[in-house]
């Protein structure tokens, strides 16, 4: 249940700057799907455009760290936020980029043992070396 | 200021379980130097030896993820957590590992644009879309 | 599916400190109506007592600062805490106050801009201006 | 202790797009102070001058919501994250925009008031009433 | 809906690994149940492996807390990090345990007076009384 | 560096109703020894009161849950919502009580292991089985 309107598809229509970010998102992703979170901020054009136009430019524009890699590390920190709509988009967007099993099962122990390290580094308030520090 | 004791090489060398994982570490390492992490779990013998050997289960034997992309999606999950010791520990690992300005650029544009849409789905509350899901 | 009962008006009425609490929200609030949360800590009166009251005195006695205000303070932290339930509950009850769209929509944009900032500084571990401090 | 370098004055006139950032954050806040965020922030400029740009439009551009209003909402978040940089930098922004002992005293009351429910409404897992639901 | 296959008996039977897992969960509890956590993870039957070994020796093994008060701390975490399935599987093992309705009740309210100290003493920044520190 | 003033005996002897609370912290402690947190909130002595109000009951009151396992899971969620000055606190607080470094490895051993499946569990969407719920 969202806390908010959906957008259809002729909701969009009535729109134009709906219109032409759900315009681009299909032409960008090759895909005539809109997914749920696209149709939500709808109701918020200035939000919209701005988060479609972040997106874009930090997980679509070509880069040093290849596709896959962004998208695990997008799944991370939305495990550790406990956002379970974008864990559901996100790894279908990472098995949508190659994600093999091996490679999602490397990655589901990597966020455990990280969690596991910063639950017991938090409680036991370990002060920094002075060897991680930038000089 | 830690909660517990942190243990120096000479504590060490009185306790044969503390001394044997902190070789381990120099010696799967090739450095000399045991952080803090370790003298503090050192207090904690049981925990110490099950942490270190998940670490070098998970972290340093190879796999199908590279090093570096594990050291990211470390650091991710420890922003994410606020945990201070973990995300100084594990950038400098992923320095260490080779991490560019450019790919931490593009590292941090990952993890802000994943807390600002994690941040925005769990307010509006958005229903996962079917086509998201395993069948 | 909660973890405890939820408690119907039946139930209530057999526990006068239950029943007391019941009676005093619906004349609070001026409506029949007593959500979930309260039932489920009908479980515990004690608990129920102390945090209906405290209720009362933090979001209904006047203030300085307004009741919108105050709701969408709340949301901000329950989307943070990813509280489902305290994200609904809380976003009706700013809609109940007045919210607008263009307020929800500013008030998006605000929340969604802290979680990316404070993911920055936390990856960054960026050291505090002095200029911040209190005198 | 910073990750990165932290960019002095003399290192941004070297750079034109950090440059011309530092002197924008100048002349909208109509001060020479920059902050250590900006200053972090710069060995990106990619990302410096899309996350200044969106706070400009987030927190500066004129709205519905009231300035003072859209620093607490900010507090909020970034005190749930454990951010100790943003809590202490909106903070100080809040009492220039005017946030009486009185206020922050509500602030903080309603801040622990949903962090207390939140942790109620998540052990005991309370379904979402019907009631709340957009129609 | 599961972001992986949960393996049914069959698929179980099918892998070495796995079947030892499970029917080890069956001889240590004592029940012909194993939930949904084991038949996600055995789609990575290393991780399941390592994690279903550690969760013996960490909650099963006797020591010097009592099981219950493991399941209590257990479900003090799963609240704050909001981890829904958690909270559900421990707080049935707490009770499976004998947690009495007084001492659930009990429970809620310190995580609840954790959940809101944590948030004024965050809020704050208050600095750690040298009181407190390890000698 | 906190974000308030802290009061020193001098301030609190000028309010009576911060005065009040502090003699009644000493006299329920039975030590002349006022931490810092009381200190910030006297800035605040409506929700100073209050929050001292409930700790007596919740935390010192006696009950069903010995004091010890109180404070365990006080910092157990201190840990989670990575509340640097609620685990100095509270871990003082439990040593106090008697927490010996056995049951101390051991805690630390819970929330280390409870964090890790959180994460595993919000990663892999892990649907609540129906034997776990409330009937």
């Amino acid at each position: 249940m969202p806390t908010t309107k959906l957008w259809t598809d002729e909701d969009a229509a009535a729109d134009p700057r709906v219109k032409a970010v759900f315009e681009d998102i299909r032409a960008t992703r090759k895909s005539d799907f809109v997914n749920n979170f696209w149709r939500a901020l709808a109701n918020q054009p200035a939000l919209l455009e701005r988060t479609w136009s972040s997106i874009k430019s930090v997980m679509i524009d070509p880069g040093t760290l290849d596709p896959l890699t962004k998208e695990l590390i997008y799944i991370a920190v939305s495990t550790a936020n406990s956002c379970s709509y974008c864990v559901h988009s996100h790894t279908a967007a990472a098995r949508a980029k190659g994600l093999t099993a091996e490679q999602y099962g490397e990655f589901l122990a990597v966020i455990a043992m990280a969690s596991e390290t910063n639950s017991l580094a938090n409680a036991l308030q370990i002060p920094v070396d002075p060897e991680f520090t930038v000089r």
